[in-house]
């Protein structure tokens, strides 16, 4: 076998046991894996399908990071339903030149993002193609009738940021080194640079809060930061038929970024200026946007054993025409 | 837009619409679908990754094929575990040029193969890539302690086969235009041809099982017969740390095919003649392979209201040597 041995070399049985080396013992071997869902809880499920070029790439992301980065992505759609985690499934395709080690950094990281929640790969499936892509299924459980929605944020509501945002997409420009672009991204520390960086490659899915929220005993509107701060607040105006205000120097911004730093216009949002362009529209920072009324909101933003701690960032209004989401900007 | 549509040409948000217009309306829009699991049962969860070109392809495949076949494999990993099903998750990879006709013909096989079952497409995901792949989760449910396992396979055990067998294969041969090599083929009546042709394109998965036998209350061990009859035997030998006697002769095969036809003698099982070889090692006909005690596998075999009916092909042995499987022939 060469020095880099790849699948081709492996074998398909070999490929599989090494796979299977990944997964607890007890789910090997049969047409499928067996789990045990607690009694009057509802099944939830989400999946995500990641392919090579699209949702990571080698310049951008070691396979350590895209693994831990794919379960992330699952793990984030279960906290924005209020569930708890049960185990996911891995569907593989790889051609047959992709090196053994890049396969085993791949597993490393999922197991490493799934291992902090108690959570395991359960079941997957291996196959050939001319193009790396991965395929995730997270499956997690909620008590019967409590899973958080979004469509049932109410006027008056407190709008909770459970973290900061525009720190994946600043450490994806240090990585495909655009900071020449950004004089602000230009001048960090070399600890703030890698920790943007970190916050891009291994971003923390928030599967704490659902369980920290369940003592607030009160009605929660939720959804996931992924596609962006607001995008989610657009999707979660549109589905409740309200409207929102959004302060936007209440926003958290990851250590090292600063809305005072910002001097760049952003052209498609006049007055929009850099980096609260990225805190908003920036995406992949996999924080929890939460809908709350503004007494447990309060108690959720004082909680001490949150970290980072949750943050008040607007409020639900009474619907508005086609901007839903209104932006106030400190004067 | 033109007269044959691609993906690009819909757009993400179109194509989104599209999809979830397959789905139950109350699972589109939320992060996560939510399903709810009958109290004291085990979840059942099964994935399978499916790429074009190496799992199906618009020569041997159309799409609305493709779509079943692929839902079809997965049930089959369920009925396998003796659940029934809950739902599915569907991860869909296609690059820009792909017809909108492709997409809404492979959605519609999948919901056409779930439906006798009651089941539905219960979330998703879908993206940009350079190959055509779609990723399948397949939930299901099963009496807590009540799953068949591929180990629990005892000696004196009937092995019972719930329908033909080399079928799938004599299909894909007909579609590859393979006939003229297997003179049995070429001499098959249009209607025989086209049955077959159905067995490769849309196998039945034997999901109505687990119900029938769960009224025979008797410990059955079982696999699919999804990659080849021989390997299912083979893999519940060693798992069950038994040896297996088949009868040849008993081994249900589709009409228009049987052993007297056989002519050809293939050189890597010397004596083994088509088209018993595409019955044992075939592969992708889906039916079950159960092992179970005499009475029962009797009583299931005299069941009138399983179409086809059961058979009884063989008996599990002590272990064996290298060969965990015994092939009997009629002298």
């Amino acid at each position: 076998m060469s020095p880099d041995p790849t699948i081709a070399d492996l074998g398909e049985q070999r490929l599989l046991a090494l796979l299977q080396s990944f997964c607890p013992a007890q789910v090997v071997g049969d047409d499928a894996a067996l789990l045990l869902p607690t009694p009057g809880h509802q099944l939830v499920v989400t999946t995500d399908l990641l392919v090579d070029g699209v949702h990571f790439s080698d310049r951008t992301t070691p396979p350590h990071a895209a693994g831990w980065r794919a379960v992330a992505a699952n793990l984030s759609d279960l906290a924005a339903m209020g569930a708890s985690g049960l185990g996911i499934t891995v569907g593989l395709a790889l051609p047959p030149s992709c090196p053994v080690a890049w396969v085993e950094q791949l597993y490393q990281g999922m197991v490493d993002c799934l291992a902090p929640y108690g959570l395991a790969i359960v079941g997957g499936d291996v196959c050939r193609s001319a193009q790396r892509a991965i395929a995730i299924t997270a499956l997690g459980q909620v008590q019967l009738g409590q899973a958080w929605r979004r469509s049932t944020a109410q006027v008056g509501d407190a709008i909770v940021a459970t973290g900061s945002h525009g720190g994946a997409r600043a450490g994806l420009a240090l990585l495909l080194d655009e900071a020449a672009h950004y004089p602000g991204l230009a001048q960090l520390s070399p600890a703030h640079r890698a920790a943007l960086i970190r916050k891009h490659q291994y971003p923390q899915p928030r599967l704490d809060y659902p369980r920290h929220c369940a003592t607030l005993q009160t009605r929660i509107t939720a959804m996931d930061s992924s596609d962006g701060l607001a995008d989610a607040l657009v999707q979660l105006c549109r589905d409740s038929g309200v409207g929102a205000r959004l302060q936007t120097d209440a926003i958290p911004l990851p250590e090292g970024l600063s809305l005072t730093q910002g001097t760049m216009e952003v052209e498609s949002h006049p007055g929009l200026i850099w980096p609260l362009d990225w805190a908003l529209y920036g995406g992949e920072d996999f924080e929890l946007i939460l809908c709350l009324a503004p007494g447990p909101a309060q108690k959720l933003c004082d909680d001490a054993t949150l970290t980072p701690p949750a943050r008040i960032i607007g409020h639900i209004t009474p619907q508005r025409g086609q901007n839903s989401v209104e932006l106030i900007f400190p004067r």
